[in-house]
């Protein structure tokens, strides 16, 4: 039987151009003899549709797409991700569900067990688990179908109580065919492969794992579709970042007619979880998810040209360079805001930079603005000593004018924040915390470097003095973030036990750190909930990011 | 059997504060005779502690201060509630748990069974249902102890498989107790009085309610705690909005001492749910909401003076009374921001505002910020036409002033954009849409209007003229909202049936509403996602504001 693995990019709500995707890519897996065919998790739609599913119509217009596919699956089995309204009067309103399409009709409807509501996920807040488990009957063969999260509740402490392959194993399934919209982060690649190991070996039968590729605002899923048979080996990797048709033979004895790309020994064993931020790990797939997401925000909103305040340092320069890649360089203008503050070596390497990656820039000096604001306020600042108020005014003044140029031409603003200055709280409000996405938002300033190596792997395209000077905001004379912050060899890694890792004080003081820097470091957190909570949506690279994924209290006293 | 109610308001994670507030109200109830006490849902932490029960520290910190709490219950039982560690090693990691403490020992723990999680609440996050429902022992009485949600799983369509109350009934309880932590909306009120009388009707025994009160960032907890005897007779209600501890006498025949305050047939049968917005439901109620909003933010923040522009129209002049209402004329600071667009009467009304509320005001005229950003721009927006760009540059120059002196002064910025206008993106991001709390931003432009009325239902605080001006902005010549908006009489009703009613564009134009204009304000509310998704917290009045409680996708074609 071949089995085709349909690995594609959803536009949420987008109800006719995901359901035009669909259907070409079920003609073409019956032009190339596909007997099946799989689609990801909630497919119809777009994951994650969020509280659309509370809407009705928004139902009813997945229900009318299902309709629409079903006169070309004559001849196909088609297994989709679509919400099913829940025929009892008790409990959620709806199924987070697997169609079963073939010959123009539904042929069965499986409904997913472990309901991921955690970090970025909610998906209790819609969806009604299965509380019944029955295999799909195809072509003589069993599937049992799970979606997304049922095959990752194994192990000594499972999240749920309920492990539907547990339940569905006593029917003597011939495969696991897996729908999901697992999204990436820098340890999600290899877990993946864990997973689907650990299910392969524990059910004895292979398993098709069909993922969604495709940014969706912060999330991004990274695709990596997989095939293992029931030993282990890796039969079909489809690629990361990429949409990918691709089709597999499944032999009548239950192996695959594809060499194993990867034996079992290969593969790893556990997921990944590293006790402390290793900032080289994933570069490479990090590039490739944040050029995802800044392309997929744009074109899905319907945008094709950005801005951004290119000040000279390395937070600006990665986030062009990643521009310039994601949207072209004729699509990226770079804006140098220059205050008397400013180092000439700051303008003359933001200048190079953006000569090197061919993009347009413009030098507007800040100092007018700047010096009106402070006019206007001349009278009730008084003869108070200048401070954090008047560096403010300066980054408010930069935000300002590159507003002033997005409204004016239709860019949309990228945000050049690191997840460093943003867990401390070291940015200004409406100044350089403003803009529509946020680039850098989830990598700490050590990963930023990393990026900025990578990014320079083959040539020089980011300056090297960008990378090799010390870091400074650039608001007063000679002003450096070590005034503020601790070095961020060191800021880093306490952040990342803390919020990563939601370590202790205490269990962070023990891997050597000093009391009361690690307390400093802790309620500079804290204290900031006010300020991320209008920030822009970043994309998210790590188990943890600011945004949706993390919610804290605004107004709280939790070490701080 | 003496029970109290004490109705308290926490600070999320401040543990030293809310178990010192505890022990007191134990203390008290204990001299006033009673035999037991109730306290609100997760009161040891405060409600929502949202993400804050990841970090193992923190539930350490909630059962440390169990124990703290413990030596002071000789002679007198306390049912609180606090954050458990499920003991099993399935499902997740806690259990919202109501204790049952007496003599310095925890007698019983109870757990939640329905786990609220859609709008605001996030329940099965972090916690485990109750998957066995016991009674606890007390006095020779069998107390059903229930949590919030737990007594609301009634009805036709219930939206949780299990029902704790038909669980424990047939073991024969004498008195059915509820911990909450139930957040206003402007329906709510008589809501609760409904389901605590279905409970008592359905289940033939007495109901003790006891509710958390006082503010949570943007959740407004508004007490009004009650105990209804099994005839359903109200024998008492806490006040709403304010602290309180209440003692109520439970005869030994399961009757009350306390002459009923209303009987049965005075109180709701069903919840409220109006088909249509009505603008003047609550306003005394959704005043006391604000109110508590703002003050419980101030006070929790450790922040005391605010500020906010005063533009002479009715969202300012209606956040001003309410900021001088919560923090004291003294410490609120109107800024007037004329630019050449500023009518003269906006500005004397503005005046004249502050004069009768007694708060001290400055005018800063915005012309020589506006200026020099049209300055610098000049070169690149060339002999383009003046529009948007230039509208927004001067919202923002507002913004940049008032968060200048802000930050200067320590003030915080109070955001004065209604509902109506952040639907639509009817404003400027940094601009007019900057503030660290926004107090208007769940009450529709005619809900503005009602609480204008109320506020100066004894005297004329609210000068006239704003309350009946035609509602601009000011950012052009002879600019009016209708210019970009339909009137707020229409504009309102279709936006409350979209937002809190979700209907579908079909339903609305079936109220009477021509299809383009359905069309085009649905398509307003979901393409400025990405505006309100950078907005300050909302303080919630209605049961569905933006926020927390309403997670859309930014990047999405759905209505759009």
């Amino acid at each position: 039987m071949k089995i085709a693995i349909a690995q594609q990019n959803y536009h949420i709500g987008n109800f006719a151009g995901n359901t035009n995707k669909i259907i070409d890519a079920i003609t073409e897996a019956k032009q190339k003899g596909a007997a099946l065919i799989v689609f990801s998790e909630l497919a119809i739609c777009g994951y994650p549709p969020r509280d659309f599913l509370e809407f009705e119509d928004f139902i009813d217009q997945c229900q009318a797409a299902l309709d629409k596919i079903k006169p070309h699956t004559a001849g196909i089995g088609v297994l989709i991700g679509a919400p099913d309204r829940n025929p009892s009067s008790k409990g959620k309103r709806l199924y987070n569900a697997a169609y079963f399409l073939h010959d123009g009709e539904t042929r069965a409807v499986v409904y997913k067990t472990c309901l991921p509501t955690y970090d970025v996920f909610d998906e209790y807040r819609y969806f009604e688990p299965a509380h019944e488990w029955t295999l799909v009957d195809f072509q003589g063969k069993k599937l049992a179908v799970t979606l997304c999260e049922d095959i990752w509740n194994l192990g000594d402490n499972p999240l749920y109580t309920h492990c539907p392959m547990d339940q569905l194993i006593g029917q003597q399934p011939d495969i696991i065919i897996n729908l999901s919209a697992s999204p990436f982060d820098y340890t999600h690649v290899e877990d993946r492969k864990a997973i689907v190991k650990r299910n392969v070996l524990r059910y004895h039968i292979p398993l098709v794992y069909c993922n969604a590729v495709g940014s969706q605002t912060e999330i991004v899923f990274d695709g990596g579709s997989l095939v293992m048979d029931k030993h282990a080996n890796l039969v079909a990797q489809l690629p990361l970042f990429k949409e990918s048709l691709q089709l597999i033979t499944w032999n009548e004895d239950g192996s695959f007619a594809e060499p194993a790309l990867q034996t079992a020994a290969q593969l790893p064993d556990a997921e990944l979880d590293p006790l402390r931020l290793e900032p080289d790990l994933c570069t490479a797939e990090i590039k490739d998810a944040l050029v995802s997401g800044i392309r997929d925000y744009f074109k899905k909103m319907g945008f094709t040209k950005a801005i951004l305040g290119s000040s000279g340092g390395i937070d600006s320069a990665v986030t062009q360079a990643l521009a310039v890649e994601a949207l072209g360089k004729e699509n990226v203008m770079a804006v140098l805001l220059p205050s008397a503050y400013s180092s000439d070596h700051s303008v003359r390497d933001a200048e190079l930079l953006s000569q090197r990656l061919g993009n347009a820039y413009e030098i507007i000096s800040i100092q007018p603005v700047f010096e009106s604001l402070l006019g206007v306020l001349k009278k009730s600042f008084g003869n108070r000593p200048s401070g954090l108020a008047e560096e403010n005014l300066q980054s408010r003044s930069r935000g300002n004018i590159l507003m002033g140029l997005a409204n004016k031409f239709g860019y949309v603003l990228l945000n050049t924040s690191n997840k460093s200055e943003l867990a401390t709280g070291y940015g200004t409000l409406y100044g350089d915390m403003a803009g529509g996405l946020g680039v850098l938002g989830d990598c700490y300033k050590l990963q930023v470097y990393a990026l900025a190596r990578y990014i320079n792997r083959h040539t020089e395209l980011i300056p090297h003095s960008i990378i090799c000077k010390p870091p400074s905001a650039e608001l007063r004379p000679d002003q450096l973030d070590t005034d503020s912050l601790p070095p961020y060899e060191v800021l880093d890694h306490i952040l990342y036990q803390y919020i990563e890792k939601r370590r202790s004080p205490a269990a962070i003081r023990q891997l050597g750190y000093e009391a009361t820097l690690v307390d400093r470091v802790l309620s500079m957190v804290n204290t900031n909930e006010y300020k991320r909570n209008q920030f822009c949506p970043i994309i998210r690279i790590s188990p943890k990011a600011f945004g949706v994924g993390r919610r804290m209290p605004i107004v709280g006293k939790y070490l701080s």
